[in-house]
């Protein structure tokens, strides 16, 4: 625990599990169809203040958990997937806030998704699990926060993926959302990012271990098409730049040439192990729905225009994104500030310089933490008052 | 043939095959390998005059074949992949150049190419074909060249890869290369671009068709695989704002979502169709060998720099980029004229604003054609003097 606590972490934490939407009454999807009962795994830091304003909602992205801090266990190698913005003193301060962040439908780390038992038929979903969306996403999300006990978020946070779920909050639950901080996100997903989704679902899909989604009793996952997956959508998390800064044309592990189809550039081997190691982690099923659920994500959907979605909004915007990120572009972010200011509504918009790309939101902690804190100490400020 | 006529055409072309390099006397790889007997399958367009001055090159890019303009017969659909550029009173005046386009080795389009039969075994070469790069790919066309009487090319132009070959070009054989015109094209391919390459060929190498490569007698082709690499590729060759005009999130053949894993936007299917026709017309292992060669070029290995490798060019240049390429952006062709001024060469470079990306140097006729007929009006005169 020594070195633990030297990190300002918020220490051994445990993911918790809620059960809801129990037939007949299951949470009605988008598409029409029903899904229940769910479970949410979440994990929370901090503790809850006396009149429960002080909850932060923290939203992950496409491959992220409920663990976004601390450790599981002392033996644990590497801490949650946002340790850097969450903790004592950190961006997500625990001393003063409630961090929860739980784990969407769809995904594979404890909430219900295509590799959990269909209560009906005892077997795994599959392929039969719904497809959901970025709405059905925070549907189930809101029976966490109502279970919790808390009337409004202080504030909800996440990049990319997650600051979808962020924007779908403040337009679905306004009343809920003081305040929200999307980054590195867009109002809807471009044509470019559901074309690179849609080759990856193709290389999971076109994997013989696939078996129409039927894999989880047979010996044998889809390791291979998920892995090209993961490869592509890891080219698009990094930079040109970063990746030139980082490989640039260096071999791996040789001096010479070789000649032959062998790992020859670092890139290469870089790229082999990102998508090794993701498929010890992730469920390919997972990856076909959670990709779906980002490509039918717009927000304007339903509305006359971006401008008229965000009408009735309550929350206060800090809008973030990142000069290098060209998955979620700066102007897509640029767009979601323009629509809110055309409502007149209170944002901040802030284009971080960085290198890092995508991947930027998971790494610029420095410039992260200096603008959310002092967003947070604002809105804080006005929420609790001098006791915040 | 009216048709044809009114569009300006060469008419109808026939292919034409070049053997050489017959044992003993293979070609040298730079490998160390040898090859041979190599096969150059090319087309000619135009006709070359008398001392043989009006000689231009035509340098293909990954998918590319010698067939660059004109119709193989009556009933064709398509013309040549770069008609546009090519025939009388275009870019490349048929009724002044004389247009030769070759298949580079490693190529399927009748160029010797893993597909091709291994004359020691009677047997397709696959995987025993041996690696080859892009330096292999000239010094197989310069003995085209030399078999067709030509000293010296009044000028040669490729986009992308066929840019690299041009580079190439310059610096094997500068008393060879009176003019250049690199399109679209980098002194070295990016870390970026080798990792969208490698996660094509982990596709082709994950479909279980490809079979190590020895698929040609078998009754089924990697074509999952394959479309997949085609795919990626596809995406790099569009830029953001090309797709989103072109597709933004418009559904295909519905005005709903479907909610299910079916082709849902008109991205989608655009690149399924991109695939499947790609597998028609293209060989695996192909695509393997030549984007392999493309992650090898790099015009300044084994020189001290990239200026140093260009000290000895002779041709003048016209180096052109597209503003919305991301894949071989303005800033790589920019490091090529930068270099070749360092040199106190002749060289003119211009970036096209164009909204296409890489795809623009196929699409974006009416501005290339301008450029590359002032130039080559200038370059013929002074080789050709006043008849030019």
């Amino acid at each position: 625990m020594k070195k633990i606590k030297k990190e300002k972490s918020v220490g051994i934490v445990k993911t918790e599990y809620y059960t809801f939407a129990y037939p007949p009454n299951e949470l009605i999807l988008e598409s029409g169809e029903k899904l229940g009962p769910i479970t949410l795994a979440y994990e929370t830091y901090g503790r809850l203040n006396k009149d429960k304003s002080n909850a932060i909602l923290i939203l992950h992205a496409l491959s992220g958990d409920a663990h976004a801090a601390g450790y599981h266990s002392l033996n644990d190698r590497k801490p949650g997937w946002w340790d850097i913005m969450i903790g004592p003193q950190k961006a997500f301060d625990t001393n003063k806030y409630f961090i929860i962040c739980s784990n969407v439908i769809g995904g594979c780390k404890g909430s219900t998704g295509p590799n959990s038992i269909n209560p009906k038929t005892g077997k795994p979903y599959g392929l039969s699990f719904p497809v959901i969306t970025i709405k059905d996403m925070v549907n189930a999300q809101k029976h966490l926060i109502d279970y919790l006990g808390i009337k409004r978020l202080l504030s909800l946070a996440g990049g990319s993926m997650g600051g979808m779920q962020v924007l779908q909050w403040t337009v679905s639950y306004p009343d809920m959302c003081y305040s929200a901080i999307p980054i590195a996100t867009a109002p809807y997903l471009s044509a470019q990012a559901i074309a690179f989704n849609e080759v990856g679902r193709q290389a999971i899909l076109a994997d013989p271990n696939w078996k129409n989604g039927n894999y989880y009793n047979t010996n044998k996952i889809p390791s291979k098409g998920l892995a090209i997956a993961r490869m592509i959508g890891h080219i698009t998390y990094l930079s040109e730049e970063s990746m030139h800064k980082k490989f640039g044309r260096r071999l791996q592990d040789k001096d010479k040439y070789s000649y032959k189809f062998l790992t020859e550039f670092q890139v290469e081997s870089y790229l082999h192990h990102q998508g090794d190691s993701f498929v010890k982690r992730f469920d390919a099923n997972s990856y076909l729905y959670i990709t779906k659920a980002m490509d039918y994500f717009d927000i304007s959907a339903g509305y006359k225009s971006l401008v008229d979605a965000f009408k009735n909004v309550k929350a206060k915007f800090l809008v973030i994104s990142f000069s290098s990120d060209w998955l979620f572009p700066p102007s897509q972010s640029k767009e979601i500030a323009n629509a809110l200011r055309k409502n007149l509504k209170d944002v901040s918009y802030v284009e971080i310089k960085s290198s890092y790309g995508h991947d930027a939101f998971l790494l610029e902690s420095k410039q992260l933490t200096i603008l959310i804190k002092k967003f947070l100490n604002r809105i804080s400020k006005e929420v609790m008052g001098k006791n915040a």
